[in-house]
């Protein structure tokens, strides 16, 4: 697992709330929306900043039926190019003490990820997305 | 304040534990380290990601004297090229709805800085930092 962030998402309660923030007050233009439910910025070269309701994002870390899941939060994805290469970084993170959040599997995304958390609780998602890719310019596409 | 993240900051409540974890465990190289103060690597072109005690982490943000400072957060930085761009992007996030956290101020880095929360809460740092340069490989400099 190399020293790499491709995505920061934000766990925000209200996404109606957070789009007028970011959106109609600062005029920041999404790299892409799903209306109600996902909007992703390009927060530099290669970097994607997304917002994600907090109770999805806390869902989709630890599964729905996971007793205080954080209410708001963040996690920080490092995307790799293959599920082989998450089951590789997923094991050195593993070794390296991180802590087992959700095991590597397919996601309904087409892709394929893992979460783990660091000894501060920060998690990490580990994620092969086949539609994931950068430009040479750093354009981030999803 | 344009969409474009130049250091993720994670406060951790003991620096040594996550030091162990990141440098001994991951092997990631830091690319500058204060002994028990702050750990910085670069984790993408133009982007840093610190490790920093959660208590500093708070005190810098909040001042030392707020109650209820987070245990543990992270924040985001945007850094500008000067104090005058600190002054207009905060200006904008402000009036964009951003909830005020730390007035524009020198640091004791030498640079210039104000704290502002987004309305999920996560707080965002204006920053002036004349020592930080990006070099045309994505190499930031701190």
């Amino acid at each position: 697992m190399e020293p790499r962030v491709s995505l920061i998402t934000l766990g925000v309660p209200d996404l109606a709330e957070a789009r007028a923030f970011y959106v109609d007050g600062l005029g920041w233009e999404p790299a892409l929306e799903v209306p109600d439910q996902v909007i992703f910025f390009q927060a530099g070269h290669g970097l994607m900043l997304s917002l994600f309701g907090a109770e999805q994002l806390a869902a989709d870390a630890h599964g729905p039926d996971v007793p205080g899941s954080p209410p708001a939060g963040f996690t920080l994805a490092h995307n790799v190019g293959s599920s082989a290469e998450v089951d590789a970084a997923l094991a050195r993170a593993l070794a390296a003490g991180a802590t087992p959040v959700k095991e590597a599997q397919p996601t309904d995304w087409g892709g394929y990820h893992a979460y783990v958390a660091d000894p501060a609780g920060v998690l990490w998602e580990i994620a092969f997305n086949p539609s994931w890719s950068v430009a040479p310019d750093g354009t981030p596409t999803i």
